[in-house]
């Protein structure tokens, strides 16, 4: 089984931890594939950067079924073009905030969010109302650290997601989702640290993909995520019309 | 006062259209631009072409706050990128199934939606929950006349969009909403045949943009909505992240 | 286009400055006439006195109907009497509560609300559930200063409405609707001070009203907001029945 | 005990139907007061005439404080001035709609309701979401008699409602609710036809108010249902600022 | 009219307190017998202990069936066992937490609920949102005390459980419900030392049975809730295929 | 990694069935104990059912936790006594309700479930709001076939299951889910025979288990699911306190 995990930014430092991340949990015959776009921003912390984001990630979906992916994991916790990579792929497409909502809510009555910046507090809150989990969702906290600083010692993003982790579990949360791709490396620590459950939303993501391809499940396709028409493009995107665009290459952190 | 009008795919025709239908509505004194991107699909049917379709757009209201302009309208009912130019413009940026929804929230209890294809109607479900409508929204129906379709006589468009109609109000709503930009022209023929109020999303959008220009509120700029930070974009979307793309021209339908 | 703005209770100073702001953001050609009952309480603050304002709104719409009016605004923020209104009225009816509510929900994610005394919220929240709002509200704060105190400068309402106005955006908003027909002319103000956007429900209700007018769109009057059948009326109200009471006058604010 | 079921009709003979059903469930020691307000509508079936009732169903309200009752019922579906009411009496005060949606809740999982008009069918789902039923409520159907007719054998009411709570049962509900005081004499003769429980509100109201008179429970009064301050009233409600009226009699149902 | 309230767990001695509790506001001619199972936990505290006290709960309303019962109450806060009692008696079944909940919706707008310890307060959440109360509910606290320490004077609970129900009233709630049958004889004190409304469960559960039956209303039984079939049942629970097991005995504080 | 999969009836050859389904969708390494109580219903189609099987589940939990099992499934899909399992297990506990949801819930927007008897669709429905996936499931059909029936060629059960299947993706759902345990072997042929993803909840609740504790996830244990105490237990039940009862045996099926 081969499981390509899309990191939509283009930072092949952060594609390679996400990569580490997925194989870590893959089950024994699990091919992990961790690739990015060759276009888009560095970094995902806005609405703005996250549209922009989306079509070199769903270059790299198309790029997926031309090698005969099974399915595909979204690793940012926007989960940004979620709903467009499920009508291009045969097999199932999870996003990480889906993922880790999912694992969480299997742990207990509620959980809470540990996300980076209190600007993308709000398209979390958006996707738990989207998958249901809305009523399950104690509060969503940040700790106020961006992307491309959590792995910066100088930081100081691991003290801070302890803190505010230990902060969601006091107000009564049964476990807690890490809000961002790249605090994938910090989970078990967290975990040990506040004694209560920590989920990282690409390791959930992999799990859960790996599952649906066992049970022989993909997206439904006879509705709403049927492949899309093939239908002229313009400028910039003209390529886009015949999917994969040609002579595209896997990015940088493949 | 300017408001811009961004039909968010390239058809300058339906551009055209939507300009005709937004300059009707706009009071004196307010100046009306339609325009359409250079770059994506040319109409939106899928949630692919809908991921597509932004970076343009997304050009569109950098231009567009380039050139001083009050407000803009998103003119497509899956509101696309409606988040992402929130945070570019520094008025009020208001999409079409958003206003659609709020005008006929306005003229009774409960109101329905007729859109084109029925792939579409998820998305608007989900804008309505977003929104806060979905309680009152009775039923989204569809029409299954494709977007560039609509405006052709063989396709039968306004016979089948006046039957739908006319079914939403037998259904227990007091108004309804027509869920395509297309359909802009169609919705006076419609109210009449059907003796019931058809709110069509472009004129509301218009006039509620003007609204608030004129009582001089813009999206708050302190939280989720600031404007994003400079960063870095690569390969085909580079020069976004200097917002707007240098030598970028307005539109064909402009 | 001739909007007639209804304070529905009997201070005709407030119904002055009621008028004054809704004057100032009406479009050019726009009449804007400020009402107010010749029977009922001296001001609402508590549903007995909402519930006792009713018939003297009533009798407004019904001299409205009369005089050709194409709009109403109901200037309380219970939004008193607006489906009796709708009933009523042939053109559209708005209530500032939800004036206030739809343009503030167009500037953002989500809102809050600075009222006057604590037991209104009760009302503030069951009419943001009734619209569809309630998911949008972050929270719902009062400055415990009665309405006909709120220009008397000893009560200090000015200071403590931007107090808990800035602790509505610092608790997470993007936007905050004054509660009170009576705050209307701090809106601009407080919006300085605590540099968000703050709507003034009298404001939005009459450009909202003014754009439905625009757009050519009323209530829908086939079902629930039929105009009501004629009907024997007793005692104090016997004249309700004719709608309106023959010899009504228009009120002192007019 | 005594117990005040306001019509807030003014009907004679329907209050005296109200006042049959009510005291056939009242328990041994309790005296059940049936009384209709001197001023207001014959029957309610709208938005207005509901409102018009009010005034006079707070006056009923005053004057049982006045003879120290210590429990009201507002016997009309639509629970017209409920919270006014709560705010003027020391004791309970219960709608009919609010008791045969509690009742309803406690005889299985689910519920529907059969009332009269379609019109007013958009209040009892209104009623429903406020008191919280509303995922209860299969749903609300109309048999399209007025009120004034169900008690005429021409109008065929009675075949009519059991046609419709036939149709609530089949449709999944466990129990029917009947949506107008003027049903309360179908109600045994419509559960024993259609083999299921069927609820009169008026019958509900009752052992529910007394029931908490039993509980020594009353209303809140600490915060929005406080006793509303003494308040300058104008014009024909002039007298209503002393609550209740000098020299308003009980109406003639009584 | 015979009421049976029966406690889930084995202890006598609560048994007996709740047993004075309903018998306080039972009716004239009302019979209240208290029982409670021969087989289960000494108290409830948990999703364990509730799960193994419903066997023993529906031996009871078995026996009581045979006894010619017209209405039962389930007399632990965790209404545990609600739908299979419903299934198995002719009459209406009240959960106290049910009961609860419904006295305290109608003594204002919102209230809130006071508990044993802080890990039963998921079980109280997921009840509320059962009976479609949880949008009125403002919080659950605890009061950490066990329940069989409740009237243990050196628990301290009176004064903890007054202390939690002022902060209940604080927090904006019109009234309290206590979350314990242990907590019965606590209600009236309580509710003199906050001056608000507190709701007992045992108490409310008991009128509201009582009414039921005054009413004629039991469980819908053509559905959900119809008696299940008699189907083997092996091993420690053999004889419950009988329904009720042969040579049981009412429990200890009868 | 051992996972035991609890039928919680003690019909032996279902539970052979259910370790088919499961071992099938097992990873490699992953060992799969199929097993049912020893005491309890032969088949579960009632509330009363369900709560009588409760027990013996709980006591092949707690001897799961003697024998070092590392995730535990639920295989019934009323999900009896999940949250008491968690209380008992140190590592997962699913239901396969829940995780036919799950799983469906990441095949598109929307889902429907088929299920047996008409009058566990409360029960359903009931636990489709528990876990959030209320908004997402589109309807809940009935075969009316008993479980006990459903792999007898006579009761025409498959035909029955295709047909209803069918209904629901016609009814605009993505994918359904099978709502028995007793229908997991029917589920790829169903699944061909109408073209869209049919989930067997037996198949996701095995593969989900083993997600999780590839994940080092387990139930969170600082709170509603931390350990019970050690209680009295009286009766038939008395061996419960010490979980597991002594002497007790895996059920036949293992």
């Amino acid at each position: 089984m081969r499981i390509r995990v899309v990191n939509p930014n283009t930072t092949a430092s952060m594609t390679r931890s996400i990569g580490v991340a997925a194989t870590a949990v893959a089950g024994p015959g699990t091919v992990v594939e961790a690739v990015n776009p060759t276009m888009g921003p560095a970094s995902i912390e806005s609405h703005y950067e996250e549209a922009l984001a989306v079509p070199g990630l769903l270059e790299q979906i198309a790029l997926g079924e031309q090698d005969g992916v099974d399915a595909y994991v979204v690793a940012c916790f926007g989960d940004p073009g979620l709903d467009a990579a499920r009508e291009l792929a045969a097999g199932p497409v999870i996003g990480i905030a889906e993922a880790g909502f999912h694992a969480a809510a299997m742990l207990g009555r509620r959980f809470g969010v540990v996300t980076t910046l209190a600007r993308t507090t709000g398209r979390a809150h958006e996707l738990a109302e989207r998958y249901g989990f809305a009523p399950l969702v104690t509060e969503i906290r940040a700790c106020e650290v961006a992307v491309l600083e959590l792995d910066d010692p100088a930081s100081g993003a691991r003290a801070l997601v302890i803190e505010e982790c230990r902060a969601v579990i006091a107000g009564g949360a049964d476990a807690v989702v890490l809000g961002c791709a790249g605090m994938a490396d910090f989970c078990a620590e967290v975990s040990r640290a506040i004694g209560a459950p920590v989920v990282d939303g690409v390791a959930a993501a992999t799990v859960l993909a790996e599952s649906l391809v066992r049970l022989g499940l993909a997206t439904g396709k006879h509705g709403e995520y049927a492949t899309p028409p093939t239908k002229a493009m313009s400028g910039l995107l003209a390529g886009f019309e015949r999917r994969p665009v040609a002579g595209a290459t896997v990015g940088a952190g493949a």
